[in-house]
């Protein structure tokens, strides 16, 4: 049996993965990347090792040691983590960030990406087994989108489009075709609490790839907690880029988005 | 004597423009658009006369009114007025509003210029009288940038520029060669203040003109408020473009950015 690595950070996306790799007779040697990992993620993963994602040099020595020589990352891991200082970096760290030419995400995931490959381990397309969850142009709920919402969406696509071309974030709330808020590194949620408070309810919530997106880091996801926050603030209507953007537990995203009126729109 | 009107929103530079246009010989009628103008405002303009800026119509009656054929509009005037509902739109504005491709700020400002226009109103440049206010390339504090600081400069302004060129906003907040706020509606002081959080101290904020600024409206200003908002974050350097940023209440802000440890780089 094949074994893959998979290094995980928060939410339901490493459990997916695990499960879908599994699924297709691989063995899933999963590193827990930060403390919280879903909990599932230990009863269908293989093998689960916890460390820290400041810990460079020992997450490459489990993976060696377990005979991985492909990994995929996956799950999130907050850049704040990095700028609170809350993370020890070890020494391998330390000399991979001063060498980089800058911290955008693009660029410390390539300094990652470079530190495994010069230890003989790969890194992988995010999206290989869990394809299936990227969805194909279409209305996904109840609801259809306005006339405006839709230019809103149209507009924000743009937007976010721009947004992701300087790699400084995936998502834009917009309102009446103004942009209320941009994502940088306080994530997702918190920028559409911020442009639904600005919008005062109504707003449209994009997220989009990269221009060019590197499908091993950083493939937009939305899930459960984006519905939420959008619920939260009022926003009524998301849209997500079709065949580029991972949708985690759809139906219950669904579900959440059909009970408090909002459309979502794979476009 | 020579009538000019001014457009006044909320901040210093619409005294100063009154003071300097004065000084230069031509009568001042201030129309104050939202209700917090400076209120030395009064005293500075031959006349003031409180209006709301969702009454377009009465505005122009009273320029028309006073014998004005030239405006300028300076003072902060939030866009989120419009989004909050609390400004009641006039007939004429709503008409403009329907009428406009977008809500981006140029398009909202053009939209203005062009219906004042239509009322044989001309609207000049905001630097018109005040061009002595943009400082040019120096350090202007006593504390000079770091060489991590001289990077996040040059990085951030990069960011703001392409941000500007959007129409999105003209702040950028920056740590470590990656972006930490963008600013959208929020404005200046909130972006600082969220960048400042994220970042844990040691920001660098960013101030930087359009590519395509129109010198009629939004041109980058700085103030008092500015950096108190930087020492509330922690945020230790602060750049704007030099020629193109009004810097207002010079000798105030750096003496508190001396005192809270900035250092202000017009470059």
């Amino acid at each position: 049996m094949e074994k893959i690595g998979l290094l995980a950070g928060v939410g339901r996306l490493p459990v997916e993965f695990a499960r879908a790799a599994r699924g297709m007779g691989f063995g899933v040697i999963a590193v827990a990347v930060v403390p919280e990992v879903d909990e599932e993620l230990q009863q269908v993963a293989d093998k689960t090792v916890q460390l820290n994602i400041g810990e460079l040099d020992r997450v490459i020595r489990v993976l060696k040691e377990e005979g991985v020589s492909q990994v995929t990352m996956l799950g999130k891991v907050t850049k704040e983590l990095l700028f609170s200082g809350s993370v020890r970096l070890d020494d391998r760290l330390q000399r991979m960030f001063a060498a980089l030419p800058d911290n955008r995400d693009d660029t410390i995931m390539l300094g990652l990406v470079r530190e495994l490959a010069s230890e003989g381990i790969g890194v992988f397309d995010q999206t290989a087994f869990i394809r299936s969850l990227m969805p194909a142009p279409a209305i996904l709920t109840k609801r259809e989108p306005s006339a405006a919402e839709r230019a809103d969406m149209e507009f924000g696509f743009n937007m976010a489009k721009a947004i992701g071309g300087l790699d400084i974030g995936q998502t834009v709330v917009v309102k009446n075709l103004a942009v209320m808020a941009v994502e940088a590194i306080e994530g997702t949620d918190a920028c559409i609490l911020r442009g639904g408070r600005l919008s005062c309810g109504g707003a449209t919530v994009v997220k989009a790839a990269k221009p060019d997106q590197d499908l091993r880091f950083d493939v937009p996801a939305v899930g459960v907690n984006t519905i939420r926050a959008m619920c939260e603030a009022q926003a009524k209507a998301l849209a997500i880029e079709a065949g580029k953007t991972l949708l985690v537990d759809r139906d219950k995203v669904i579900k959440i988005a059909d009970e408090c009126g909002i459309t979502i729109v794979a476009m």
